[in-house]
């Protein structure tokens, strides 16, 4: 069946999005606001760009108008880490997407650890396998009116890997104990443990 | 343990930007050259922006500087298809990350059936679960040297889902159903069927 955006309000189009555009990583992101107080919440709407510099980029919808805490942080402070969701934090993580006045730390409010970080200000969730530290390369607005978004486009400085989860000898996350959670439409998650291998046919020299 | 970007070079860091943005859902895009030779690549640095209008974003990266044919393609053309990748056509998608001269028709090479698209020239992939035709917003570039990438951002002008995949009651699309296949690092993918649930503290507007 053909479905023309001409023909959907936004609601229905951001139901599409969520239900074509899936698996979806989680970023987790703490940031600081101007005045020091934590914020926490998760985006979905999250993925890579390059490592050269390793750089990463998450949008931040505007709600009913107005920016979100991450938003506003992020461009006061240029600094935010990307905490990994494993399924040990799934349930935190769905707490703190609840909104909460600016002044609430959502890190404590969710009875999360803050940890200090090597090179930015924003404190790093203890609770989560990997964390990022990232710094603000730049904002690229996207849209119209009230649900227009903001790309926040990061450069990562550094990263934090449970120990358990890295290979020394292959240098490289092991994603099979990692036990990501993705995000789908609505409420879903899936888990990633049914894993499986295809070998490329031309391999490049990314990542290889 | 802490890893400082400062001492990885690309490869590394691209190591580990695959082990932790995980899982990632897969764009696999067909594009028009402009003499009209059929491209199909996927990307796996893909997500969603807003739904006001529909947007989405994929990182096209440079190979030893050059530009992929998608990217190429885009900026000559303006207009893309992102296929949705259920498990049905992982092996196929996988094919197509084989880098081929440009004149090769990539869709017809993988053994694929091409579709008349509604409102762009590039054809869909017919074994797809789901596909939105896309209109370029912008190209944005990020990074510096051969492994620089360009966003890819797009506008979806129309969705073609599968009969099955589409619940019309509440308008949305069937995500226990659609068996997307997830991107992690290396050669490894992840299925979306062991899904879980988490009801949101306190629901916005979007999607519900």
């Amino acid at each position: 069946m053909l479905l023309d955006a001409r023909d959907l309000d936004q609601r229905a189009a951001y139901r599409l999005m969520i239900g074509s555009i899936v698996p979806r990583a989680i970023a987790w992101v703490s940031t600081l606001s101007a005045d020091g107080t934590v914020n926490l919440a998760p985006f979905s709407f999250f993925t890579g760009i390059t490592s050269s510099p390793p750089s990463l980029v998450f949008s931040a919808i505007r709600r009913s108008g107005a920016h979100k805490d991450t938003r506003a942080n992020v461009e006061a402070t240029g600094e935010f880490v990307v905490n990994v969701v494993g399924e040990g934090v799934a349930e935190a993580m769905n707490q703190t997407s609840e909104e909460l006045p600016p002044d609430v730390d959502e890190l404590a409010h969710a009875g999360l650890t803050p940890l200090s970080s090597a090179r930015v200000r924003p404190p790093r969730v203890a609770e989560s396998p990997i964390q990022m530290e990232c710094r603000l390369d730049r904002l690229v607005e996207v849209g119209q009116g009230p649900g227009a978004a903001t790309l926040v486009i990061g450069e990562i400085l550094a990263w934090h890997i449970r120990d358990d989860l890295y290979d020394p000898e292959r240098a490289r996350i092991r994603v099979d104990r990692l036990q990501a959670v993705g995000r789908l439409a609505g409420d879903w998650y899936t888990r990633t443990r049914d894993q499986f291998e295809l070998t490329r046919p031309n391999p490049t020299y990314q990542g290889r």
